[in-house]
């Protein structure tokens, strides 16, 4: 695991000391080089692991747990050493969508090599794969939930309901604990950089809107579509997901605690919910889409695309079921 | 204040004792009655005021903080004796829309002699008037928000992210706490009663998603439109609102840690605040409303109404800046 | 499982669900029977599971997660027919502290019968166990954090910060989200029935004051000592848990996130993390104990019973590490 | 207001903007020199305020709301000139025990002639005075419970719960959101240095052991003494408190909400809330204090302050009552 030090990278250390085909070789942080690991990661205390400030040590894999931008410049010292799998946003484009939505890229050669790491999608070319770039939490959330409607839909709203743990842990004062409680900021107008792989994935333009809201960790997609799609067609369309592992379908009527997808009942968990509620009258659909920011909106599902790749059950290490109530 | 154990009830009862020309007649709730307030609001503790259970008080004005349903058997009782400023969905819209959202009303005659109070559309209607019907929180969010551009849209979604208190005070297993933290759960399916107001004020179908998110107090309308409205343009129409007491505008660039509208910057304020992001591409505008639901979602608004409806400043008792950080 | 609609038995139910040695052969729940778990613990969704309303289940070993004063009544159904874990206060004391504490007992004959379930302390006892009683949740961290000091100290004063999901599912309107959101309410004032099991376990006299704090799981004991002793003396007398699986020790100083145990690190896991402010000048030295009420405080030690009572490695089925940020 | 970027000049700023006798002349800050106010406290937004980076400004009154350590070398420029409340650790103490608990002074030839601005203990020191030392949160609360039993107690040990907004605008990552939710985190373990305040004004020697919980405003204090001080003596003591504007006794029993202080119950407000379990058999009494941080425990306090100093009635400015439910 490089870039050992942030919210990612905790939660992949998280999931891998407990993954039975895994041994963790190298924690490596240039800013935390010689800490304990539990320092950091208080969490982890008692696994007795180490940062190392250097790229030069032996593994099958490694994880890039770096910051956007980053990541196209440390890739090059593991392609080809080890497999890769990438956290950050640098890989998951195509050249062409990356220089529109981001600019110029640093490791040009690298764009086409990576596999996107959505495997509901993707499955059949992340096994084996050498590079794989993990997709955007956002993006993860609105493409599982927009791919069942992608022929009957061009353009969507997507309005996201984002935790902090989302913002990573170099902010500022806009993120201390005072200023970013029981606020609904809204930091994304319309403009995300995650539609580009929306886009890429589905051919769907989506518009994110993303509001902060107070949540650790979680996140809400609600989508709005002008398509008509009523509840009957909406339920055989998402039965495309039946025997996914990681993806359960949410639309209860009658009593319960549950009708809809909510990130309360995913927490810690690799599950996707999706739901939608149908046509009603001359409106369209609305789909909604609830995971774990960092389990299924990154680390969850870069140990799920680990385990594809390695011809591993695709589900191992990623068994635990929600924590709730928490 | 008729129903008195309820957060309307109890925010009246804040705003009402240090407004400098309001006294307290009587607090009516026959589940508390002839109890301290202070037992059921322990915030009031000190105040020295008593719950009674009956409706024979003499007042100028009575506020009814009743469950909906319940306002429309009980406001005979008060009509012709004083003003009554409801704060129930009972007397809020016309016969027409009432049955068409709600079904049968028991008091129709009295439907068309109550003003809806929403000082921003309907000042001088509201001043002098006998009967006012406070507007819902939703609808006055999603009323301010939409009333600038009302003739340039026909339809709007409506993405509610709400408080815990809006739920009141007698909710289920699924109020509890451990139930409603954290949650981003959807309540309201694009179909919403508050609906019917924002038709009934501003012409436009608002199709209303309501989702309970992690906050006691706040509200924030996140509405898209499919007009394609320019930020010059929207600043221009927003401008109707340069002189409103309770209306900010907030749309900010460069330094500065708010941008749009949030509840976190109206708390415990009769403040609405509004901002807008203009049409970028073929997409439509956006627009945004934050209030704090029980202030000028309920009870500031409606003190509000009654100081317009006795001659008094509108302001009075109301200028209490919003609490933050809280 | 036994009183399944509880947050006790939804998270004994997360765990015996990935337990390799478990399959759960029924959860039995009368106010929810023939409904599908999920409708009441909506994280479990995708599990199959269904409630029945008998007892007529043959199993190896029954969870009861019943409240306090119902498992007495309910024991008698399985003890001779399986193993029996309770988690209730019912059989966790001798009858002469039940009596003082609690008052009259409805099954006496049985109350000498189980062996009360804190591992760290009667691992020896619980092996091949077939009746045990599970600590409650301050009692375990009170226990843990005094057992090493008994034969130093009298008496402690314990200051709890309690989480609202210890407060079950069935409060009334002092649990609503909005009314135990931001509190710190005290709960028990110096008279808690938890301490009849910590005088039972260390022979100390403990005035248990608990306080409610915003927080769905979690638990901190602060304990404070009159009783003199030093951070070197301190570290020997606790370093007696350093073999134990689920016991972390946190006393930290120069950089770092963590110095004490804190409830955050141990979130969904079965640690309990313990520490110690040394005496400085005249005063007494303080114990701190911080662990997940539902995990280590319920379901999670009745599951680290069930594997002592039938030979399987102690840890199986709780190895999942805390979850964080959280 | 001298150091107007920090939340108590912005709490200062919302009191001081509605006070009917005060007139805002200058808000200071050298970091937002020649912004909008409302840049930095976005709830602000509307009174058309801008910062300053100089002193050189007339006022009949200054309220020093800068870091310890930076007040005492800013203090001469105005004092002598105007009134000057000061709100950091710098001036609240003796030489001597500054020195015990800080260390040297910059400006030992002021250190008497601040007055310290408890108004419940000196009132009449305060009226007219020209120098003000405003209390520390922690202190205004375990002074205001420990005074009425400052002949019967020596020593207490103080268990404080403190919110995130105490720990000012400038924290590092140990105070984002992400990681400063949830938490009970021990922030001072027996040596906090509010113990000098309380021992200068009560002759009461206090250990404070201070805890971060998840609340952006509002302090506990559970304050344990040894002295066993039954419910009908503190009843007694307690009533020196009869006439105080801001101090407000609970201890209830029977229905109701509320028995014990409760930070939640003076959100916003002056009001210090007290109460007390009075000694069962052998143990000593527990005291209990609640306050908001902000207000009683910073900026309210100021103004009370200011209104006693310039002969104004004690209470203006600061009616308003708390915030409930938020």
């Amino acid at each position: 695991v490089v870039g050992g030090g942030g919210y990612v990278a905790g939660e992949l250390l998280r999931l891998l000391a407990r993954h039975p085909h895994v041994e963790i070789a190298a924690v490596v942080s240039r800013t935390h080089r010689d800490r304990l690991v539990h320092k950091v990661h208080p969490h982890l205390r008692g696994l007795g692991l180490k940062f190392r400030g250097d790229y030069s040590f032996d593994a099958d894999a490694v994880f890039l747990a770096l910051p956007h931008g980053l990541s196209m410049k440390v890739a090059r010292e593991f392609v080809g050493r080890m497999k890769v799998i990438d956290l950050s946003a640098d890989f998951r484009l195509s050249r062409e969508l990356y220089e529109r939505y981001y600019g110029p890229h640093e490791a040009p050669e690298l764009l086409g090599k990576f596999v996107y790491g959505l495997p509901e999608l993707y499955r059949e070319r992340i096994r084996g794969a050498e590079l794989i770039a993990n997709p955007g939490c956002n993006a993860t959330a609105a493409i599982i939930a927009l791919y069942p409607v992608k022929d009957a839909v061009k353009e969507a709203l997507v309005d996201v309901k984002a935790a902090s743990s989302a913002g990573g842990r170099g902010g500022g004062m806009a993120s201390l604990h005072a200023e970013r409680a029981h606020v609904v900021r809204v930091y994304a107008e319309g403009s995300h950089r995650h539609e580009a792989e929306v886009l890429q994935a589905t051919g769907i333009r989506a518009r994110i809107t993303a509001h902060a809201v107070d949540m650790v960790r979680g996140l809400m997609a609600t989508i709005y579509l002008q398509a008509p799609l009523g509840e009957a067609e909406l339920f055989r369309r998402f039965s495309i997901y039946s025997r996914e592992p990681f993806v359960r379908l949410v639309r209860e009527k009658g009593w319960g605690l549950q009708r809809l997808p909510d990130p309360k009942y995913v927490l810690g968990s690799n599950f996707v919910d999706v739901g939608f509620t149908g046509s009603q009258g001359e409106g369209g659909a609305t789909l909604y889409a609830a995971l774990d920011n960092l389990v299924k909106g990154a680390a969850g599902q870069a140990v799920q695309n680990m385990n594809l790749a390695f011809g591993l059950a695709e589900a191992e290490g990623l068994e635990q079921l929600p924590l709730f109530p928490a």
